[in-house]
């Protein structure tokens, strides 16, 4: 069985042997730019470990765990364009390097490749396994829309912001870790409890992301600290905090939230300030507590005991080791 | 056996009986929207005709060929926003009547709509058919890009040209009619003379297309008749005429082409005349006419006789018969 890391030396040593090249170059070449930008690769590598922790071979489910990251590839060349952004990883997104309509097109070549790769397993899985891709798919791009539409919402409850960001993204982990563990010979009951183990893994994370970008420390967080608080995102935090705040603390939060003219530090530091004084943060946590403990809850299910099941575990309790 | 007014109208009713109501709403409503616009339902009336070819039951690839529609509607819902089109069928486009965001992610999500509906054949065809859809979804994408290049270079070939229509337009129907064949239980050197005849039908209706835009009836047209000349499309007459023209009349076109404040109605008139003395009408026509013989001899060495034949030969026949 493989670490973590190798894991990901296999994924990207798989990535950089696959070249794009077919024809038109402009509807393939931004499929190989965006694939060798890098990251961490957690999807594949779960697809991997998923296999590896019911006996398989990370080998036969390398196609399926390059599929899932053109997948989620796609899904950011197009989430760039919605978003105008300019910069994906410190190098020009797509559409900024190319054009718009090569993003769009690019996009939806490189969901056509996704499929193509997941199409590759065994006959005996091959329709459960896109009834998965598919139905993970569909999720994906609700939980997308979903967050669009919040930007132009007054008011979001937690529970619509949890749906969302299950949706959006801890159904893609769910769906790849069910698909690893089929590939990996899993029965379906196993294989929807790993599904079970991601999902809740996938909300843990983004809670934990809600948390880092206001209370990491800014040299590991590799993003700047306070961007959601500069751009009102409605995070677990802020929903938690329009929700818990008296009159006063509505009114004072609703100032920082309206002007338009405040020094960025300034706002950063008041937000921040009314959170602790609501100690949403702690809030924050307890939830995504018990995200691991149900993710560890569904995986201590699975009657299998090796170093895959293991370093799953310790993905998950990692979560609970509080970062600053 | 069923008359093509018959499948229109299966294909039609099922169409409207589909409502696709999942949330958020921004996304699935341009779904329903824009395959309720209407129009001949070529595809997947072309499927429903292969199914029946073979001897199989309309209703069982009904499924596929709603699937074949989705994916065509979703090029559309795209390539309209590449495109800038404010209007689709007199409507307005998705892009224009939501926003760009929305037609993005919801052509996503419409695509994977297609592939779920591909999904639903039978076990013993499921990966022939994916691999079919899928290789079809690649060159329609491959066919947009080429087209947009072209409108951004000087010289285009007419093998070029070809090519891209081949990918643009033949291809999709190629695609539909073998699928339908697979799941009429057509056996596969079968099924590949109908997508033969279905690629080669697919190029004749394109080189129709171009010659009906500059000799159309406009009544009979639907479209604004010159529309291509007005816009220095690339077609088969324009990249001809460049090739046949001598020094003089390249320079006169040259003029019509480079010119930017010509009348209209001048332009079409002139740039038809040139057309005229170069003969590309009848050389568009024998070429069209070549695909035709291809196409009907493809399904000559189908060995079967029967109503659906009958009709997909008259189908491809009735491209013989000049129109004005």
């Amino acid at each position: 069985m493989h670490s973590i890391e190798q894991l990901q030396e296999i994924v990207n040593r798989a990535i950089a042997s696959t070249k794009y090249t077919q024809k038109p170059t402009e509807l393939y070449e931004p499929i190989s730019y965006l694939m060798e930008l890098g990251g961490k690769r957690m999807r594949p590598v779960l697809v991997l470990l998923s296999t590896e922790l019911f006996g398989g071979n990370v080998m036969k489910a390398l196609d399926a765990a390059i599929g899932i990251e053109l997948f989620h590839n796609f899904t950011l060349m197009h989430d760039d364009i919605m978003d105008k952004a300019p910069l994906r990883r410190g190098k020009p997104t797509v559409h900024a390097k190319w054009s718009e309509s090569a993003a769009i097109l690019s996009g939806d070549v490189m969901f056509v490749e996704a499929y193509k790769m997941m199409i590759k397993v065994d006959d005996a899985i091959l329709r459960e396994v896109l009834d998965i891709f598919s139905a993970t798919a569909s999720g994906v791009c609700q939980g997308q829309q979903a967050d669009m539409n919040f930007e132009n919402r007054e008011e979001v409850s937690v529970e619509e912001y949890l749906y969302m960001i299950k949706q959006k993204t801890a159904v893609l982990l769910a769906g790849s870790m069910e698909i690893g563990a089929l590939i990996g010979g899993a029965e379906k009951d196993q294989a929807k409890l790993l599904h079970e183990f991601g999902e809740n893994l996938g909300l843990a994370f983004q809670l934990q992301d809600d948390i880092l970008d206001v209370y990491g420390d800014p040299e590991k967080f590799g993003k700047l600290v306070g961007g959601d608080i500069l751009a009102n995102k409605k995070t677990f935090l802020l929903i938690k905090a329009k929700e818990l705040a008296n009159d006063n603390k509505s009114k004072e939060l609703a100032k920082w939230l309206n002007g338009t003219s405040h020094e960025p530090s300034h706002k950063i530091a008041a937000v921040t300030e009314i959170y602790d004084s609501l100690e949403v943060r702690q809030l924050a946590e307890v939830q995504m507590h018990q995200f691991v403990s149900k993710a560890l809850s569904a995986l201590e299910q699975i009657g299998i005991e090796n170093k895959s099941k293991k370093l799953l575990a310790d993905f998950a309790r990692a979560l609970l080791i509080r970062q600053q």
